[in-house]
Formats: structure tokens, sequence, C-alpha cells
């Protein structure tokens, strides 16, 4: 049985080789997911379309965990992620929030990052 | 001797007294104040003026935290930052990372939040 924190590593680095299906296995049936900026996003089928925009144009993912703390059930992290769009990276930082339930799946998962710091970069890397 | 946490809090609740003398106490002289979506702010003056900014034209100000995690010297909560504008409140969900040192020092506050979120209900609430 994988820790909160176990399963929160093997989600992002599902993320990071874009492998939406096995991300998709580490979360709960009716997953909140929150891009704070925006409206919530409700269950693992809304969570991996949502997942696939944000993946599909990118070349390489690699998100950076700067720091993760784990508290219970609930872990924290500050990550810089990172999409190679082009020739060029764009570079978001993020706050995330998951918790986890006791059968290891992801239930809530709530990013805060700034929405213009992503929109701005993906305009210029998309004309690039 | 305060916790990290305590310290966070008294902290937070000088904020919403809108003491900055207060605040400014609680943070080391070289403490490093980060926006996330804007330039890093370096030293206690600095980080003084830029609250007294914030606080200036607010007429309550009330930090909700709804969650709060500990670990060693580092702090991390998500709030819902609240400022009274005229006769509405400015609404801010904002996620908070802080390291305090031996001494019960902020050396480090770094808030993620989305900037045009604070922005747009500002200028909605000045005009009102």
């Amino acid at each position: 049985m994988s820790t909160p924190e176990q399963v929160v590593n093997d989600f992002i680095a599902a993320i990071e080789r874009k492998d939406i299906e096995a991300a998709g296995r580490h979360v709960h049936d009716d997953v909140r997911y929150e891009n704070v900026p925006i409206d919530p996003i409700i269950g693992r089928d809304a969570m991996k379309a949502t997942l696939e925009m944000f993946l599909g144009n990118a070349r390489e993912v690699d998100w950076v965990v700067e720091r993760q703390m784990v508290h219970g059930s609930t872990v924290a992290n500050e990550r810089l992620d990172r999409f190679q769009i082009g020739d060029g990276w764009l570079e978001l930082p993020v706050a995330g929030f998951f918790e986890v339930d006791d059968d290891g799946l992801i239930t809530l998962w709530r990013d805060y990052f700034d929405m213009s710091s992503y929109t701005s970069q993906l305009a210029d890397l998309s004309d690039g």
C-alpha cells in the first residue's frame, strides 16, 4: 500500500510521462480538481480531459517538486511545472494540495498559480 | 519561545489588526517576501511598505486560514484573504509558505495566488 506521498509522486511521474491513463488510475472517480483561478473540475474523466488540454501541446513535461510536506492524508508541494512548447519552455510556479484516501486514491487536487503567467507564456511560445 | 506555527499565527493576527509594526517584529531584517506573480521583496522595511499598500485601503482585514501544515521550521497554509474595500469584500484564495528561524523570526514568506483575481476585484470595489 502506497503512502499519500508515494501516490502523489507516482501521479506526478505519470503526468511527466504524459501518461494520462496512468495518472487517472491514481485518482478517485469523484476527484475534485481545482485550478484555483477557474471553476473546479469534478470527476476522473473531466480531470483527464483537462490534463490532456494542458499536456497535449507539450513536447516534454517536467514538474520540479521544490518542497513537499505531508500531514496525515494531505500532501502539499511547491513546484515549477515546466512544459516544452515548440523550442521553448513554459515555466509555471505552482502550490499544490492533495488529499489521498485510504484506498490510495487522490480525492482532491488543488493548484494555486497565476493564470496570466501561464497564458502569456503560452501565447509567446505558440507564436514562436 | 514560540513554535513556527505560533509565529505565523501571531503574524497573521497582526496583519488582521492592520498593525504593520507588530507584523514587522515577527520577520527577520532580511526577510524574503514573495508574491509569486511579481518580483521578490527583500527586507523588513520593504515588506512593511508592501503590506501597507495591500492593507491601506481596507476597512477590515480577515484572513481565513482553511488549512495549515507544519514540517520542522516550515509552515504552509491555504487561506482566503479577505479585505473590506468600501462596502464590499475582496476575497483572494492564497497558498502561503513560511520559514521561521531559530529566533522565531520569519525569513521567508511566499504567497501563491492569481494576480488578476486580485486586481479585477479591487477595480470593481474601488469603482463602487
